[in-house]
């Protein structure tokens, strides 16, 4: 590829964080990949961002990973781009899930959380360490910060990274605060593109000219909607979507907003059944999910 | 007045946090409030949101704090409406700021941050016996949970403080979370009003309707411009003012992001002397003020 | 005074943080101040700290808190040594609440938390500033961080502060870091000592020569016998009394581990009335205050 | 064997928490394990607790960690017991690493931080799912809140834990609140021993009857001269070795207090080579590295 391969790269239209499908007891359910893959196609998404954290992806062993991430990448196939995420804790698992050649679009990666990077310059050099296992490969950093603790500069981070690691093309931003990426998209807005990780940050995120959310399986189709509505500059109702954005994440709110109520949600929404999820992450009860669906019937939003 | 007589309060334009303007020696200069007052009145402001944060409020004596408030309503007559802000430590000393009748338009309490309310019945509770101190005024919730370290739900807030606190109006959001003011907005848009209090996060403000903000002395012109261009639909040049906040609020950062770098900011923007702070903050260097200034005049936005 | 004036000041003994006693309807009620003192004089305190964290001292106006501080001056005057807390959010204030000859033995400042200061330098500044308004009186810098915020480097604060605050004669550690506060104990030994603020750490401050504790009302007679075996170097019964106080503050821990327990903890244990708390702290319910005082008879320990 | 299989596992002595030996190429150095044992022998340790958090253990693969555990049980036969760190992000690493039939002593682990379980009895469901892959093997739960954000009450997780996991023997203590580890020593002493992790609370945990502390190899001489003392009831020298570690941990402290300044430390004081450490550490520089040796000599702690 020429030293410009990577300038051309961008995700276009909108991403899935999937759950990872599991069975009762415990284990991954691969047979429910391809009823997935439809439901998703149906959503309107053109990516997935693989083994991320609404994925349980640090909950999985690294042979979980590469297996789920096979799976992913068969049923993609013709459907969906893939960013496959290859975070973990030590550089060297993750540079073992960078460097294989399963065919994924992009691979993104967190900053590691129990070691803490102590400033933005061993962030880099963590980052950089794990991107040049594959260096042929679009690669975007993964900020989350409220999960992994580390509260450093993101945009500052792509300044210093820029000229450190080649395959670098943007931040899928999950961190709460909005104006850092808005931040972060005015550092080389040519070079680096910005995804929002976030349900609730849509319609202002498309105000400030992000336009790729990264977001929950049962999402898309409202995106979609709010999306078409922002292009046409139609506000009122681009502004009638972030409202059910907002209310499904406020009834998600009310059963403690974790990954296992998003998951909860899923079942009850997409009519699939990606199973429980794994300790340390604990499932609803019958009662609560039964609460939860009236809650969501309540609102006719996925009617 | 009659049952309603908050109904129809609603703040309309731009509201300014003004910075207290001090001496040398540290002691207020009351000369200085009408030159100050009539800059805002060229930055478009309609109404003053006095002795908040910007203001160093808690670094002010209860006296001084009367004064300001005085001094500030002197000023502002015919000009602005006036927001007080009188949130303490102890409620006694809130309740003692409300119920002076000096003419404000609205008033506006933070939780107490020493000892911190350990619900949302007793944060209620506590701002309940607080705005009853001015029974007859329009209420207004000031949420800052990275200032004041309590971090409750604010919609709950208000849905909770609904029935127990008749003048509340509505509340100014100066936390940095946008989708909780978004479910804030949500919650009774008719009573409630919400406002931003955020130098950031304008447009995408706007984007959710949330329509006032609060903010710097400096920003006034810029958001106005904003706003006039999203009236029009005009994302582009609204952007454009966006990414202008944005680069100013950079600039800050760099410098520290504190209250003395915005008052410093201030005092190179508008050619007016609003003085040091107070400790325990502190001035910026004559030799960091340079380059404050520098870096300001490089962007060329206040040309 | 001579140059020397503070080198022999030491605080002997224990120190008692008294509660603030309160009315039903909230006010402070100076009627019961004599009996306070008598109940403190049984438990074997010397010293006062007076409008501390347990007295909700920043609850209280200034108005409120200088009549408390005259209050104790009087009831203590034969008994017990004065420390005054003056520390409030703007340097003006504990300035005003220093310079006031009412007769205490040494005053106490913590640091400001609203605003907060960026680095020790600037808190030393600060603390300084209100120390040099009663140049003539022993001040110890008081560290709590768990409740200002404001985690610097107590060992070092002293080490700056040495040469710059002339009356600095040590300091309060509530911090809950008890290796901190031996550190700060190394710093200059003979010029600066250091109490210990917890009702748990007494026998290990012990056994790092942190002598004086400043504690709860109703530990005063535990910790005169826990006191009295240690220097015995009778381990055995020091260790069973350092148990008592855990099993003490366990109970406290299990209804919230408040100041509105530590208040209704005395109230049980003294046969006195300190009253209910004031907002934003709230009172135990009947019941709750029940199930307190069989836990706590169930004991033994204050039979 | 019998149902009281554990009542009887006591580690006796001192712990040393090895670090890793590393090349200049950041890979493990596995020709060093005998120098280094033959110097923990020399510094009277007992035992070795292998692959925790000052061993970088979860910057090693899980293949590193396997090896390593096996050449620690080679070198440690006949002078050292092992309790193997097994804790990971998810159970089943953890799983795999505790059922291997290796030969060690006991295990240990510690809450998951990336995922945190969300009560007290999720944790103690997910600690019981790990413990059970080693039955036969004592237990101990390794609290570290402030790496691994877990913040839950240790104490509590005993009593909950005790009829839910049969192999559970006791908790290594290296949060920082040292009255919460006297409190999981009164739970049920005779059934779970506590170990202090904690380099600067020696002297307070024998204090509190907590004998055995799990520390960095330089500090096992010191240890075992404070606890001679200790026994012999001689508090003054006892005294005198805490602030002599107090001393190492404040020079530590100087240059950042992390794993990477331990190590550096460990070169200096043990003339051995232990070598770098692995990102998202770093290690110090030469100049860094030539200071800190100079701070450690001028002590004379270690001549």
């Amino acid at each position: 590829m020429s030293i410009n391969q990577f300038e051309d790269f961008r995700v276009k239209g909108c991403v899935c964080a999937p759950f990872t499908l599991l069975k009762d007891d415990g284990e991954i359910n691969f047979d429910g990949f391809e009823d997935y893959a439809k439901y998703l196609v149906s959503q309107k998404f053109t990516y997935l961002f693989v083994n991320g954290t609404l994925a349980e992806g640090l909950s999985l062993t690294l042979e979980e990973r590469k297996q789920t991430a096979e799976a992913w990448v068969k049923v993609a196939k013709g459907r969906f781009g893939i960013i496959l995420h290859i975070g973990t804790n030590n550089y060297k698992d993750s540079q073992e899930l960078a460097c294989r050649k399963i065919g994924v679009d992009a691979i993104a990666c967190f900053a590691p959380s129990f070691y803490k990077p102590d400033s933005l310059e061993t962030l880099v050099e963590y980052i950089s360490k794990v991107a040049s296992a594959a260096p042929n490969t679009p690669f975007f950093y993964y900020c989350i910060n409220f999960f992994t603790g580390v509260y450093l500069n993101d945009a500052k981070f792509l300044e210093l990274a820029e000229s450190k690691i080649p395959n670098l093309v943007g931040l899928k931003h999950s961190s709460r605060e909005l104006p850092n990426a808005h931040r972060c998209m005015m550092v080389n807005p040519k070079k680096f593109q910005v995804m929002i990780g976030s349900d609730v940050q849509l319609l202002t995120s498309l105000s400030l000219g992000i336009e790729v959310p990264v977001i929950a399986s049962f999402l898309g189709q409202l995106f979609d909607n709010m999306k078409t509505a922002f292009d046409k500059v139609d506000m009122k109702t681009a502004s009638k979507y972030q409202c059910q954005a907002q209310e499904i994440n406020t009834i998600r709110s009310e059963f403690g907003a974790g990954i296992n109520v998003a998951k909860a949600m899923f079942n009850i929404v997409s009519g699939l059944n990606a199973g429980p999820v794994r300790l340390p992450l604990t499932d609803l009860s019958q009662e609560q999910k039964q609460k939860l669906k009236e809650k969501i019937d309540s609102t006719g939003i996925f009617k």
